[in-house]
């Protein structure tokens, strides 16, 4: 069906996720995964944090970041409740992928090279749900991300059915 | 610091939620949201089914869109375990907000004018977390999917604390 024109100039723009620790979250969402750490707003008793990838070639400005934040695709929102990383009594978040609590799934990467990313974040230590030769999807990976959230790495084109294109 | 070389080309491309019944939710995240259906990857015992929301004014083949599945931004993927939808046993997932499994949070998509997007959810019957006058944060809604899943619903613009830009 045709789209609604009410919802014209809609984007899926964030995704949210609650994290333990944000200085280990921002290492490796900026220095493993690779993106833009574009601002972080602090409230009392939590602090936002936002990422995305840099399509601009580092063109933005501090600013133009920032404001971005909302008007565009991509965005990764992480939440920090203040505490929990000194917390011994914290159990940590479910990824979403084991019961109780099954229902989110994961998060995707696309990336050019999938086997030459999978050999840089093994020599990075990045822990994997499924290396490239487990199972039968020979061709996508699933990184754990400091929380123990899945990251699925893919390549830009995949088949994944009979049906799809070659 | 500075992007890491190795992930230049990266992108953030997809988040993915598991469903209990593939109509009602491609149902909601078309009709209702207004994103368009990509492709749909059928498996033995689940079926995969991709959105993104079409920024080419309707220009895409039904191929170049299937294509684009896995390189572009902003794909949401729903995963439908067989049966679910007609099993009485079935607990439903969970949003990921409320304890056991929290961790998750929510999606979230900009709309160029937010009171008028919430006016037409409201008329649609779709059930809210949080109505604009609900709370502190006025410019911002939570709607809930067919499965319980928070989508936030935010401006392109959005000033969340004292320092951010005006």
């Amino acid at each position: 069906m045709p789209r609604p024109p009410e919802t014209v100039g809609y984007q899926f723009n964030h995704t949210m996720m609650r994290i333990k620790d944000p200085k280990r979250s921002i290492q490796f969402y900026t220095e493993v995964l690779g993106m833009d750490f574009i601002s972080e707003a602090k409230f009392e008793s939590f602090t936002l944090y936002f990422f995305a990838y840099d399509h601009s070639g580092g063109a933005l400005t501090a600013r133009e970041k920032k404001n971005s934040r909302f008007n565009r695709e991509g965005v990764l929102e992480l939440t920090h409740n203040h505490g929990t990383e000194n917390d011994p009594d914290f159990q940590g978040y479910a990824s979403g992928n084991t019961e109780p609590g099954k229902g989110f799934g994961h998060i995707a990467i696309t990336v050019p090279d999938v086997a030459a990313a999978c050999e840089r974040f093994e020599r990075l230590g990045v822990p994997f749900k499924k290396r490239l030769q487990d199972g039968t999807m020979k061709h996508i990976a699933f990184l754990l991300d400091p929380d123990g959230y899945w990251i699925e790495v893919v390549p830009p084109k995949i088949k994944l059915t009979a049906d799809d294109d070659d």
